[in-house]
């Protein structure tokens, strides 16, 4: 392996952090050599910082590096991953921009700032051409880069393939896992053989997000796409995969062999630049009835990879389909990850 | 208690007929005394023909009662509820009608039929001035009349409190329990901490229902309401209760309060009539901003009141929501016995 | 309904306070005029003060009534129902009795003190006479009477029918139900599809209280069961429900049907006194190859009758059974609403 | 990759079948080219034969390869790994054996077989001796050698470190996973939310199996190991893994600490072969006190490590513990495929 890239993780003890230390094991571009956490975490090894709650054995290179407190510091790497909490998200990563580094954000803080790009590298990858009116505006050395919510990234997915086709409006119902509400997140009595149709914040992100991530860049400013969405978000019990019943009105009605075309063809730069991250097909088309489904697909394409089905006409809008995706890999630390990938090959890292 | 009418259950031994001796059981009007299954199973007692798999004990009374076959003989009640599998339901309910009996039915067979009730007491109970040209047209001494399937009546008790404000589209996206899939129904490992995109048929039922039941009788025949309805229907983890998440475009933009108030004051002739199985309040309105959910609110009314919420506008249509009903009993055996009380209130079990 | 004594909650926010305001709802005997809870609910009505978890809705005669801050007050009821977190029980409940109440609580604190009754109506009653040592040793005018653990519960009245037989050993694996974690206790990333080989503490409660509970009362002090229990406590993802796998060696090798026999005619002074909460059977026995079951069984009586099954052989010690009893109601509210009743029937509430 | 060793698969459509597709996807040894299947199957592609119920993609390799009748035939590999349901797997295997192959089974018809090895490799890789025996006995050119019922080599694995300090007495109350139970298996409605304490014919397996596995070969006979086992099984909402509470009775009371350095330090004939499917470590000591937990562990070491924790002395017994093991992998298909990769490395393949 040649020299890699030291990273940094900020939030690297919750759970989202944690999904990024599962993400940079053994990746062949970055390693992760700087853990940043709350001032309470700071100093402690991070095994002792960290209620590991994922479903495999916390890497023991890892286990023994030292908590250090998510500040900027000398020595700290360029590159810094951001799992941090809302609540404090937005101030710590502008201190780390201002003073040098690259933050590739989970963190939906700066997500709808208008020069802060919201990436999906299949999708937008121009988008990076905000970096410097981002720059200029706010006097950062470094920058700030942010991936979608994690039901938006499900739903965004779907719809890129069918941009061509003009797309006027969206209905989405989303049926989400419990491991997008963090840890402790949901109790255990509220969700067990029960489903929530409310998550607060989230219809909100799933109804603009979507409109930014598929807009385009002019004058080094975003014009949203001009489309409709309306949204419904739904927790059930399950426990990785966010589900979306999507319908769409096109300006051009296709029909449904040249939509499926469209998704099963798909792909886009960090196919053609074959980065670490990014998944053969970032879309798969499922022709059996009853898919996607969230505990069989979820994982296709080591989670990179969403899964669309049922794809047929709908007698209100043009067309009805069900997309799903991976929401703590490809709408959280894969999402990020693959964005720094793109970022570093475009030569973004400096 | 005074004199009960005697009832028999066609299709006992099944989930949906364990359903039915659950809900007969000390019913102020009816007395179970006949129980109807298929060849295999006649002859034994209903606890030797019956794996019970409801949430209570089978009730003594009933477990040591001889099962029958389901064919009309001389001494069976003339009122027979039908929880029979839809494999044989058509044709057993005609020769039962043909001989006089007043099949209330679940099953889905007779439900389109235009010379059949697709009765909901509190939406169209003038629909059962049908039977009479239903006996003309077929010959019958007896009738046959049915209840709506289990997610098209948490809909349809969502929506018939619009209806004054003129229902011109709907977007109806279900969340369905597995109670609702009868016994065995789905194997556990397809559903534990999953979720499954897809119900055969279930799709077509929520769409057409609908306009049948909130039609209007003129001259003998179902005018169906003219709307649109699409319909995207999934099996979630829940064990009763199936959720839909509505959107709807009215006629009338009447108003986010007018349309809480219109939920909230709604009410028809089980109310009325006090049927002993009708709920004070057929619909809810919850307040609360997670609210309906499936484990806490199924059971509201005794399962017979449906539970609206989340109302607001939408960015789409006009209006969503999200409305729930216990699939079992107001979308299935009590739903059924709502009918068999109407009709018995209205002097038409002769 | 004729006058009815007042009583009070401590804790009535909490998950078990919850319990008891639905285990006293229409209460014949008692009725809760009396809320207290932690200094930042006091002077909030119920409504505001409570995140109400239950599967059902907060009784309306309570949602509006003031929370008082949980100290003694002039006015207060004599009788209150304690379900306070253990963090704070011990000195609360103690200033109560000082101050005249008799305390009938549900927490750990004063199980295992040597002057506090361990009750369980049906097996132990006669532990009540340990109150006059109690007042004499505390210099209280009022009184603490707890009931046991909610695993306890399930365990020692499935031994207490076999007592007569001398019982020597004791292994008891359980499953344990989430609800007994309170809320938000277990988050749900932990516990979907997944078991836990471990609950802080349970396995001492399990070991210990039923020793004490069978013991006998001599000259005001406790002379616990001589036997040794062995106890492995698990949760598991079920909701309402405590189950046991127990092994027993007896001093008399009954036989299996003298043990079915033992536990079928298990009956004790409340079923004798007729009091309101107690179960026609406190223990029953089913033959059913594959039960009790939590979600089937654990309702049985109200939620108060402990079911056993499975009794046959051990190859290891001498007979192996399951049983299951209701953790929230047999192990918790309905425990303690018992032990008032049997305290108010025997005239020990003044 | 050199020339591998053809292989067939009987029974290759169910849910053990499968689990060997997946199981074998990529074997360095064996390629897996026969699937063989009941007559209605034989004839149509593996993917129209087999509903692919695995939470991944059906390998693209095989699923266009055509079904055989499971019945010998010209040119069917020597090697057959046999997924056959118990109600046929008798007779074919024997066929096969017969016929000259060797079948290594998952099946439990011939474990308790006189001449037949029950194998696990790290335990009694001796065992393979009495395939001599076996044939002489029973006149065949081929063999037959079985793995362990699931829940068996969860506890066996358990034990095996414990062999050393003379094992007289096992209390074992497992919790076992709804995989195990095949396909459609349990149905949702029995299982969601619920425990139930009965396995059909399960407890006679762990009490019996671990016998034969332990014991001793002497002149071409297993001698079983002289200890008594008693059994309670039950099936808890978990999808993969197996967890057993063991209580142990030990002649030398070595003390924890050295019982956990004999759990830590086991190891056996793969590790020593580095045979492909073989862990690193066939059992793993966890210290934390929650551990082991099915979801976060039955993959460990691939699915082929069982994890142990809670050692601690017992009051009854002389000490307790948990242990877990992944029943699909290490329980049926991973433990077959070390099965046969143990006898191609001492030549017995031929």
């Amino acid at each position: 392996m040649p020299q890699r890239i030291e990273v940094g993780v900020l939030g690297a003890t919750g759970m989202v952090g944690q999904q990024f230390v599962n993400q940079l094991r053994n990746h062949p571009w970055f390693e992760l050599t700087w853990l940043g956490a709350s001032e309470r975490s700071a100093g402690k090894t991070y095994a002792e910082a960290t209620n590991w709650v994922q479903d495999s054995t916390m890497p023991a290179e890892i286990a023994g590096r030292t908590v250090r407190e998510a500040k900027p510091e000398p020595g700290a790497p360029k590159l810094m991953f951001s799992a941090m909490d809302a609540s404090v998200a937005g101030e710590i990563e502008k201190a780390f921009a201002r003073a040098g580094h690259v933050i590739v954000s989970n963190s939906k803080n700066h997500r709808m700032d208008p020069h802060t790009p919201l990436l999906v590298p299949e999708i937008n990858p121009d988008h990076l051409g905000m970096l410097d009116a981002q720059r200029a505006a706010y006097g950062w050395e470094g920058a700030i880069v942010t991936n979608p919510n994690c039901s938006t990234v499900a739903l965004v997915m779907g719809l890129a393939p069918l941009k061509p086709f003009g797309i006027r409006k969206v209905n989405a119902v989303t049926l989400q896992a419990i491991s997008g509400a963090g840890y402790p997140g949901l109790p255990s009595i509220d969700i067990v053989a029960n489903a929530i149709p409310y998550i607060g914040g989230e219809e909100d992100k799933v109804e603009t997000e979507p409109l930014k991530i598929l807009g385009s860049l002019r004058g080094g400013e975003i014009q949203p796409l001009e489309m409709t969405i309306s949204a419904q978000c739904n927790r059930v019990q399950v426990i990785d995969g966010h589900m979306v019943c999507v319908s769409v009105e096109l300006e051009e009605k296709a029909g449904v062999e040249a939509l499926k075309a469209a998704f099963r063809e798909y792909s886009g730069a960090p196919q053609q630049m074959n980065l670490p991250t990014a998944p053969a097909q970032p879309v798969v088309y499922l022709e059996e009835p009853n898919r996607p489904q969230p505990r069989r697909d979820a994982l296709a394409g080591g989670g990179m990879t969403v899964s669309v089905g049922r794809l047929r006409e709908c007698p209100l809008l043009d067309y009805k389909f069900v997309c799903l995706g991976h929401n703590t890999i490809r709408g959280a630390a894969g999402a990020a990850v693959l964005n720094a990938e793109l970022m570093h090959a475009q030569g973004l890292l400096g």
